[in-house]
């Protein structure tokens, strides 16, 4: 038996639409500690990776650890007609095949259930280290929302460069090129607001803006976003979702443009 | 010679938008007492009828009987034309095969006239007599829009359950069910966001959602809908025009999916 | 060397939207007085005429005579990645081929650079006279778009007509006919809101409403507009830059509906 209440339900409504677009089908884990997922993109290349911690909810109830396979369009058609302060409560029978999500408006006025077939998804579970990243940038997540899509009218890719002063990105297209850069700045009014850079050794790193795009569809999860770079390490895009866990997106970097060229 | 002119011109506009979409055709009947349509929509199977009482007009000369064929799509092109707080005024004189719609702007420094044929339409007037129905459910009409919104998003029929406690709107389709209850609920803030159930007897009909959908369209022009059913009568979906009269929708009631399987 | 540095970096990018639909490219010309451009539609039926004169600039560079040819989309595209309080600075060192927009946010936090191509363009600058006008509307730039594009929605010319008692909008269409009359207004609690018209003689001359609608895209630079009519020349609808210049668009009369049937 499983029966997990989520009093701000709209926080899972955010969590579905950032996900969605990105992963197809894929299987909810959910075990004594939280309600998890872990799974490929479509085109396996990037990773998602969802933690919403038992702690978060207003009540946990799982009996033993259960796998559930959703088609995560489905199940935001489902998440969409709940109202954005409706309380969210998921439940599934042991050994049944469907899920049912129930929606109770704040005044228990009106009340809405809605019932999803199950599917079974092969998926392997992977084991991603604690890694030491060469450099860490904590910035607003709106901005790099606005980066993201701003470079995406003028290139395909963006490389991230970050040095103690700041974090650049940059693009080249048909149209010309474009550098965006964000100094360091930690004495704002609002501490989201503030771009803090922690740095062992410069790096630079190029990946599609397709991917970014994609993840910065979680914007509205949190008002930071964490991104953790390594020359040897896929990007970790993070976004914290307050007091529960986290959202973050895992992407390898591209082999540079130039490197190519020097080959061929 | 007929003029009809209406301080509140926007609500003309949301008439208009209310029923566009489902009727292509119509005659408007102008009489002493009110400006009044009755039209089926264009697939035949829903029965729209608006009144608009004379005494809603600030001016209202209807020196005798005219019933004016318009195609609503062009009507409805033309009063966008009016500003939401322009006084329209409707005109046409005796035997003229045109009618004018007049905008004023508040201010009197911007009039415009826009002028369009009119049309010859068959049509039968209806008698529909007062019925007695086996429950009346009023509701907010936002609430009700928001319903046949969601369940749009499931499936494609929504059957109506009404008891005392209060009134179920159910779907199913390839990805599932949903069930909507909404409780009788008379205890609140403002009357307007009442639930309030009359029944004489539990009733459950099936009707096509998107026939629903068409009707909710209605809804900027009234806080509340009425639903009277019957097993009987087609439904009817009512949404109050303040001081001036209504906009009614009539379905009749689908065969239950559970019914047809049975005689297969 | 150029550089132009405006800190209502807003106005550029509502320049650009406002010319990008009528012209590919165009060459933008600098000199000491001021930045500006003349170009003739892709259609070669309307001309933009664009000033920003040197003393709007916080900061004016121009060491000689430049002509720069660019692609007004992609323009548009770079200056769209400017945020609305942006401070921009263009910038184009002598004899290279490319132009530099920079966008400094206004606490320096966030700096980008977008470099663009130049294009070699043909253009003939053609010498506008000033002239004598039969009448001059100067009218609220909203209300005129508005007109436009209602008038649109009934047929494809609008003919504007001035008299002493207001300014009339006319056009006819499949669906019928339609008449917008502005009074002459003075008597407005904001100046923006007047309706003048100075007069010389009655003029009344039809114009093709797609181009009228694409010259409202300038709406968002000025509360007002002033439209200049002669029988002999050019319509000039003309959108003031506050403190800087101007956009004016020249569209010639059509020859009169009426005028061809009497022809034929």
């Amino acid at each position: 038996m499983l029966e997990l209440r989520l009093v701000q339900g709209s926080l899972l409504k955010k969590v579905m639409e950032s996900i969605k677009d990105l992963v197809n089908d894929a299987n909810f884990d959910c075990s004594a500690t939280g309600f998890s997922l872990q799974a490929m993109d479509s085109s396996h290349v990037a990773l998602v990776s969802l933690l919403l911690r038992s702690e978060g909810f207003e009540h946990y109830r799982c009996d033993r650890n259960i796998s559930m396979g959703m088609n995560l369009n489905n199940m935001s058609k489902m998440l969409k007609c709940a109202g954005n302060d409706d309380i969210i409560t998921l439940k599934a029978d042991d050994g049944s095949d469907t899920v049912t999500f129930m929606f109770e408006s704040p005044t228990q006025d009106k009340i809405a259930d809605f019932e999803m077939k199950l599917m079974d998804i092969d998926s392997e579970h992977l084991g991603i280290p604690e890694a030491e990243y060469h450099a860490i940038v904590r910035m607003p997540s709106s901005e790099f929302a606005r980066i993201c899509k701003d470079l995406s009218s003028i290139g395909d890719t963006v490389v991230i460069s970050v040095t103690k002063e700041g974090v650049k990105f940059s693009t080249r297209g048909d149209i010309g090129t474009a550098n965006v850069v964000c100094r360091q700045n930690t004495t704002v009014d609002k501490p989201e607001e503030a771009t803090i850079i922690e740095m062992n050794e410069p790096v630079s790193l190029t990946f599609a803006l397709r991917y970014m795009n994609s993840f910065t569809k979680a914007t509205p999860l949190s008002n930071t976003v964490t991104i953790s770079l390594s020359s040897e390490l896929p990007v970790v895009v993070e976004y914290k979702i307050a007091e529960m866990g986290y959202i973050r997106f895992y992407l390898a970097p591209k082999i540079e443009e130039d490197d190519e060229e020097n080959k061929s």
